[in-house]
């Protein structure tokens, strides 16, 4: 155990210190990541810490460029111990990054080594391949030592699901769900959209010629998914702009006679289908979960050479509560309002967000509309203590649900200890002021780490699984 | 006395302190909230903390739609001590949420009990409400204990001042004056607006045809309030939108003939109003307050079950700077900007409205233009923190009128103690670092708590009343 | 030397003082201010105090007319005595702002005072004025204490250079270069924008009748600026709006023979002039700093009576964002992204940038892109604080250029002092918690102080002065 494993990291407070020992040991569900069921089934060794870290991790590789690295050395075909070396080098410029926190935290708690640096990188490099070979080092191995009980994927509307199925056949110690994203059936206005709608043709075996028609197919897999244990959607897109959808049907017929609609006829049919699809997880109990504020894959010359989450994406700043107002108005107008999850890459929508989730929540279900866990480019101690802020301050910080990881990489599970650390810290913080009392605190601060979780997404198999 | 009463509350440094205790007793004059002036003369004792607490604050009621609550122990038909019960199981969860902080104070200096919580709440309901029987805890007498000597409440323009008039006739040791808020006159687009312009040819007995028509009946009302030493009006909307108001005399034409205004119309209407009243304003003296940055009742479903101030409005983001900055250098190039108080929900439009505040500074009078306390959803520690801090670093925090409650509930002037605790606390952080002289600061604390607030909006009935 | 002096000033904790210990004495290299060369070249002595301070600072104009000074002794004609003692009567009202820091720390490195109040102002004055007679005195012994050894001015493209060329030819210990500032050029909706362009036409002696003609002018102009070892340009505008520039040629020649243009047109001339420079800069291997968010010139009456710079501009809020990433988006894709430093006085906009920054990065140049100091109205200690927290979360501290004044006035380079203890404190934070090795940070804090702009800029005159 490193520092970072100790319990001065983070903690302020000697009552900060007393929540995260009465807290630490939870489990975790992580509701919403980008592992790939089909790896998380292989279960396959890592091959080099290389691979472990630098596999698929956009942030690693936006430090490293930032740092002057060589793309060579980055998503290139250098050797491994070199881009380690280059990695390891960047680190000792990453002051206050929390790329760097992550890293030394997995150092301590999964390597039992110290602080990672460019002088100790060669040894590092040795002795950690050696610990990845061992079967204490497969995905799902460090997942349960995470103490990771349940998950939730992220899914295409016309994926099989084979993977899942096996999963849940075979593996009973981890339950892993999938979790419904139509996102490139929604944006009419770009290359990916005919294609995907075809490939929705496929999965369902249904014809879609109208919206109708898709609006169909996408019922029919998300009933597919729902078999499967699944609890939530996801959307993910730039500028969320929801517009009142009249004429809906007549811009997905042009649409679809073109190949790409327009950006007015897009907006018109995203609309249209975000509304839609609102209702059905409403009716299926579904948690609708939103992601907006990114401008993604704002560096054309580099995503054209290496595609989307190649670490081109940037904060955007347009302003987009009333939009989201709108849809969730509309859906509650018609008494459909889904448990509904907001998250926004702009901080400077946070009041906002957690004013409008306020000023939608009702009878019988805590925090039925929530803002989400500080997001990507905020999952930082700063972001994080400032998502806890302003809930406690303008929503109910009790009724969280807490931490997700959104991530491609197991190393960085970390974080859930990161954010209960913070949690922990944030609350304390009441508690030593003499704002709050200790037993109350504790309470909501354990509640954050599992409970709320569990019980928000809900959903018998999960329940069931996680005893709660 | 609890933990919320004492000297260690918000206070942090030795610096704090002293300027607190130097400040503590200075006498308040809250010059904008939402009393009821009928209720003020009237003057009833409270039938219980349910209907202290419960009445009409839509926070609370915002914080127990979060908890789960049903809402027929909200705004229902449930029986006081229920709803107060839930109430208080509610505060068990808001850590870190200013109601939870307000509603202590109250118990700590109003009813000298222990923090409320769901264990302790039925003794403190039953003890609580047999305080309430005495004369010691009516309206007034509550006014009293805050130390309050001087209030303006808000009035349409067609408001007949009746319970005014009786209040300066027969009230001595509390001054309240009305302030003029015209918002339902200004909006063409809204529903309420035909009816309330019929309102006002009532009220003032003159005809309004054209927009000069409704000017004049405007200026005749504004009038009747400045005979009641009314030393302000106060501008709340969505979306403040300052546009070149030419055309508005045909927009008003065309309204009135539909009986409601195309937006586009409206915006013209408002625009010109809004240029015309600043005028008037400062024609005489009067202060000019403008809240912006809310969208109100984005709830459409609660809303039509409620009405408005039911706790679904929320923070808009959309960038008002600009127009703001119109508004402000069209009165300028006339000569006629009068005293102007800038408030915005945005936080994020902090530092647009100070630098604009600056920008229109002008000898004479020390913070000509300001910008309002935190207001509404910032009105807590951070929030309050975080203004005061912009006024440090981009215009000037000596000249600050202070604070002030815009409630509907008296409970929460606890408020003005709060708002004290914070000053203190910020600005003596500075004379602790040794960046700032202990006696200049305590003049500047001094005059924020109360010197400021009355010579700036000024006229002879207050400050006779006030003694300054 | 007072307290603004000591090494309790700013710093809060052992790891920061150590830090800026060994870091206070590196030289400065001022990469953006608005000094004169001439004024540099002549080198006179200062009158007076009032000179000295209220000379041309629109800061210190500002606060004194928020205190509610008379414009006469503000800028008017009143006596210089005066004027200072009105100055320093304001000062005791500014409690948290940057201002007064600045002034206090002058009193202390430049004049060995205690901080100047009301109550001292005559003493201070009297004593000043002596000092001020002194060769010590004079504005390059000035930037000599300051530890300047290069700086670069801000000049117009159709600028002789004259001075430059003398300094340059005569001044060794002092590298003064120019800096290209095409704004005016580029801005054909203004009314200055044709009269620049025919100044242009004389000092590069070509005829100006298309874009293509203006462009040829601009690139000899931009060749005369780098053979006096110019190593940078800057565009400062409002609004910054890149657009396709498809339609500029004819937009231009609309605007040629109006002799104004449209803002639609402007806006085509303004996307591809940028455009075109841009892609010059990065030929030339020249920064391209952009500064955005300004809303310039806001109260009309006050820029009529005074002209520009007089201290109403304030901060805008229109998001930025997407617009600058266009920007940067076409240059790369030519090949052609310059190094480019992105300055916002919307604070809200840091994170959109810094991650547009990172998004940008690429091999071989550490911080390609990057976010510059905390500009203007967020030059103060919290600003500059979020500033650096900004790029340790979301780009890379490591590569930063750190600071520069902007400034007109010799007395503020204080500011490198305070943003160097900032900076010692923020790093030094990290340290003291034990989440970043010391060593490592001393480089990282060292390389921001000197080391990275000189590298940054760059050029064989600038390195070989500096020895870098």
């Amino acid at each position: 155990m490193n520092f970072f494993g100790s319990d001065r990291f983070v903690l302020t407070t000697d009552s900060a210190r007393e929540l995260y020992q009465n807290s630490r040991a939870l489990p975790v569900f992580d509701f919403h990541n980008h592992l790939s069921p089909r790896f998380l089934y292989e279960n396959p060794h890592y091959e080099s810490m290389t691979q472990f870290w630098l596999g698929g991790d956009h942030y690693i590789w936006r430090a490293m460029r930032l740092a002057g690295v060589d793309e060579e050395l980055i998503t290139g075909k250098a050797p491994d111990e070199e881009k380690f070396l280059a990695w390891a080098k960047t680190l000792d410029g990453l002051v206050g990054c929390p790329l760097y926190v992550w890293i030394q935290m997995q150092m301590s708690f999964l390597f039992d080594e110290a602080p990672l640096t460019a002088a100790n990188a060669a040894d590092i490099y040795r002795r950690c391949n050696e610990k990845l070979k061992s079967d204490d080092f497969t995905p799902r191995a460090l997942l349960k030592r995470f103490n990771v009980t349940a998950l939730c994927t992220t899914d295409e509307p016309f994926d099989t699901l084979e993977w899942h199925a096996k999963l849940q056949a075979e593996v009973k110690d981890l339950l892993v769900l999938p979790a419904y994203r139509p996102d490139k059936l929604l944006a009419a206005s770009k290359d990916i959209w005919l294609e995907s709608v075809k490939k929705l043709e496929i999965s369902e075996g249904m014809s879609i010629r109208t919206l109708d028609d898709l609006k169909a197919a996408l019922v029919h897999s998300l009933e597919r998914f729902a078999a499967l244990g699944c609890r939530t959607a996801d959307h993910g897109y730039e500028g969320l702009k929801y517009i009142d959808p009249a004429g809906a049907d007549e811009a997905f017929l042009r649409a679809m006679k073109a190949g790409i609609a327009t950006q007015a006829d897009a907006d018109l049919i995203s609309s249209e289908l975000l509304r839609f699809l609102g209702e059905k997880y409403a009716e299926l109990d579904m948690v609708m979960q939103l992601h907006s504020g990114a401008l993604r894959n704002g560096n054309t010359r580099r995503y054209q050479a290496l595609g989307a989450d190649c670490g081109v994406d940037s904060v955007d700043t347009a302003p987009g509560v009333r939009s989201i107002s709108g849809l969730l108005d509309t859906l509650e107008m018609a008494g459909k309002l889904p448990k509904t999850i907001l998250y926004c890459l702009d901080e400077g929508e946070y009041a906002g967000l957690a004013t409008l989730a306020a000023s939608f929540a009702c009878g019988g279900i805590r925090d039925k509309v929530q803002v989400g866990s500080a997001w990507w480019f905020n999952d930082h101690e700063r972001g994080m203590r400032n998502h806890l802020t302003v809930l406690m301050e303008n929503a109910m910080l009790a009724g969280f649900v807490g931490m997700l990881t959104d991530s491609r990489s197991i190393g960085t599970f970390v974080r859930h200890d990161y954010f209960r650390r913070i949690l922990c810290d944030v609350v304390g913080e009441k508690v030593d002021k003499g704002e709050f009392p200790p037993a109350l605190a504790q309470k909501i601060v354990n509640d954050i780490c599992y409970g709320n979780s569990v019980a928000y997404f809900g959903g018998e198999t999960l329940t069931a699984h996680c005893g709660i």
